[in-house]
């Protein structure tokens, strides 16, 4: 796929769930807001329901220290028009959702990821994002990585994916998983040096005045924690 | 102050307002989320209405692609607790506000924010938010940066304050000012440093993956733009 073909607007789907990792989310999604600058996009924010998703887990503390994110659907109700790209955060939020679970909001979750994983055009994880897709198949037979802590629970999740424990991320076929939180930027801005080109990633990049590390295979966190 | 009088909860407050740039304040705020996991904070979010909060501004094409923070207060009834850190982002939605206005929730935020500026223990900006504070009169005297493609227009907003371009983040006294959008992640961390020691904050950076720029005079940026 070339700049020329591209389709417009190019349609990224976000999964959130309670307990999201905020820089998961926005710092991928601030560089498409200003991709959106110059290239149309469309963004759908699925959730469980319509109410704002809240950043706080039953794993942290009790505090008044939360964000709180706006869906635009629900998981039983998604956007009826073509995902372009599917993108699954982490976060501690992930864990229960490996579980088995009687929510009924849950299983629609799990339902939509899995019905577009197979219809979208590019999958992208960030941190314990891999964690659920792994669960749910969709990574079988690919290379992927994760959250550098978390990164053994991680790879309990599927035995069918070839973890990947050193990369900043990893870019198989249609599928791009990278490593934990602030990684998501510099695998976004590779996603749209692949698409749109170089030069537009660079000086989004530049805009937004983020040191961004080009080389999938650059991660000083890897050993950290081995 | 050292580690072991620091107030707790710390109470840090953000100003939002339409078109803030999302990185600018989900940087910061996810860092101290981590933050948050082991020494107590609480957020406010201040806002020109209880509405949702939009990335969007006017001076950005039409899309469907934004994003919506939800406030916890307004700047017309705004917390009554003691502010220790007043946290003003930058973005599109800077602009307006450095125009003359007969919004009264415009003239609210800026009375909110002068009033708490001289009261607070810090004051912290990201990107172009010291424009705003430059404008205000809160930065008279003191060493402050800006983001850079940016920074020439940002210098036109207060003749009083001493501009320093090659700059990742300006510390005086008890301001912080960063340099554009991903640049207050790492103000953030030296912040965090600077109170809670360089462990915690080195921690925090490891756990994010993020490649935590520990040196004020780093900026490749500032000779992109002159």
């Amino acid at each position: 796929m070339s700049a020329t073909n591209i389709p417009e607007p190019f349609h990224v789907a976000v999964c959130l769930f309670p307990g999201f990792q905020l820089l998961d989310v926005c710092g991928p999604l601030d560089i498409l807001n200003v991709l959106n600058y110059t290239h149309p996009l469309k963004l759908s924010l699925i959730a469980p329901t319509l109410e704002p998703v809240t950043t706080r887990t039953i794993n942290t503390p009790q505090s008044s220290f939360d964000q709180h994110l706006v869906p635009t659907h629900t998981y039983s109700e998604p956007p009826t028009d073509h995902v372009h790209a599917l993108f699954v955060p982490g976060g501690f939020g992930i864990r229960p959702l490996v579980q088995p679970s009687s929510d009924p909001s849950v299983q629609a979750m799990k339902d939509w990821i899995k019905l577009i994983a197979k219809n979208c055009d590019y999958i992208w994880t960030v941190c314990t994002g891999s964690a659920l897709l792994g669960h749910l198949g969709v990574l079988d037979g690919k290379k992927a990585t994760s959250n550098k802590r978390s990164f053994d629970w991680v790879k309990t999740q599927s035995s069918n994916v070839d973890w990947i424990r050193k990369a900043r991320w990893v870019h198989d076929g249609n599928v791009w998983t990278s490593s934990g939180v602030a990684a998501g930027m510099d695998m976004t801005l590779a996603f749209i040096a692949s698409l749109w080109g170089d030069d537009t990633a660079t000086n989004i990049a530049n805009g937004i005045e983020h040191d961004w590390h080009k080389d999938s295979a650059w991660d000083p966190f890897a050993s950290l924690y081995e």
